[in-house]
């Protein structure tokens, strides 16, 4: 039997979504107490990695089993065995062809920075740019990078892949006094596409590249034509949807 | 010549804001830097102290020194040496006969409670209740606080004081789907005081006791009749005020 849960966590203290041989992970936490339950050893499989720091409202991530358990007592075992980082919000029961991870149809993330001066209170919960940044210029760039586009500017430098076109639905840029929230909803993202693209819509806002030089970094395909990779801290994974 | 600092600080990782013998303290840590800074032992003397775990964006402490240096280089500075979850927001010169704590003439708290599911991205910052109130019970209980009570029944158990007078000028309790802010402003604060109100609060709302007998509460004069001390990561030092 296959069951997909849906998580929050507080990246803070993790050294990322994915297991490694050492090292607090997410995954690490919920497969041992998913196995203390079953009594067996149980993997998980997640709709994607998140790196360290980053935080996720709704992650998603399914398991097989063969007991049946009540996923209302289960979800409460869980969320006693689990460390206060992490809470499990829901459990269902799926078709044993769904996949948490290939039957993605769309991913939505949310980036925050604060322009205001620096906050104490959300050193890891929000990037600290701490300063003021042109958000008319930043959502002029936006444009660019909506619908199918090759990202390789904005992935893993020494990321090395078959296929880097993702799809882009919808980016916003919000603002609330000094705090800018960025949504990004797409069919899926490469590793640090986000926060790639973030610090490269803050060279927009600083004015340091005009918005539509961020098409001319998308064409040329080479990770070194973009800007800083923004800060983990301000990124959350937001949702996670599937047919 | 006398400064006052006002600073805001991320209570999480302190003992309270007030000196020890041991262990990490705000006090503690702007102290240190004030008296590496201006080379000689420097102490402050804030509005009034808080407890561990609780958070502050704008603490007021005034210190004396015989150097004076330019008050925006030495924000710079003491910023520089401080951790990241003390944040000095500005430096003014003040009177001689200015007194941070004594000079108080309104002092404003606010507590957060999270009445929807457990989120594990602000147990630091957040009450998690985790389960439904009655805010409009507890709207009603709040007008018996209102003005000048003896609050001995909402003071720490132990704490002996020649005063339990206080003024209550103002509480409103607001909520935005599951968060519930309750802002306090008043001329000064017993110890303990808000999270045993909030504790008796949270009771109201619970429905274990009716709105009016509050006052009751307040009139017995004694800690044991009011209910539990709210946990001190929802609380914070909003702002403090001067004639």
């Amino acid at each position: 039997m296959r069951f997909l849960i849906t998580f929050a966590y507080n990246g803070s203290n993790f050294l990322g979504y994915q297991k490694q041989k050492q090292g607090r992970t997410v995954q690490n936490q919920v497969e041992n107490v998913l196995s203390t339950i079953y009594n067996e050893k149980v993997l998980i499989h997640a709709s994607g990695r998140t790196d360290a720091r980053v935080h996720a409202y709704n992650q998603k991530a399914h398991f097989d089993v063969e007991k049946e358990l009540n996923v209302d007592k289960l979800k409460n075992s869980m969320n006693k065995m689990l460390p206060k980082d992490i809470y499990i919000k829901r459990i269902e029961k799926v078709h044993n062809h769904f996949h948490a991870r290939f039957d993605v149809v769309r991913k939505v993330y949310q980036y925050k920075i604060n322009m205001g001066e620096y906050n104490p209170l959300e050193y890891d919960y929000v990037y600290q740019y701490n300063h003021s940044l042109d958000i008319n210029r930043m959502k002029k760039a936006i444009k660019y990078l909506i619908g199918e586009h090759n990202f390789k500017s904005f992935t893993k430098t020494d990321e090395k892949k078959e296929d880097y076109i993702r799809t882009i639905y919808e980016i916003t840029i919000t603002n609330k006094d000094d705090m800018i929230e960025i949504e990004f909803s797409g069919s899926g993202f490469l590793r640090y596409m986000i926060r790639n693209i973030v610090g490269t819509l803050i060279a927009v806002g600083e004015g340091k590249i005009e918005p539509n030089y961020v098409e001319k970094i998308l064409k040329m395909e080479d990770r070194t034509k973009a800007y800083k990779t923004a800060n983990p801290e301000g990124l959350y994974l937001k949702d996670v949807f599937y047919k």
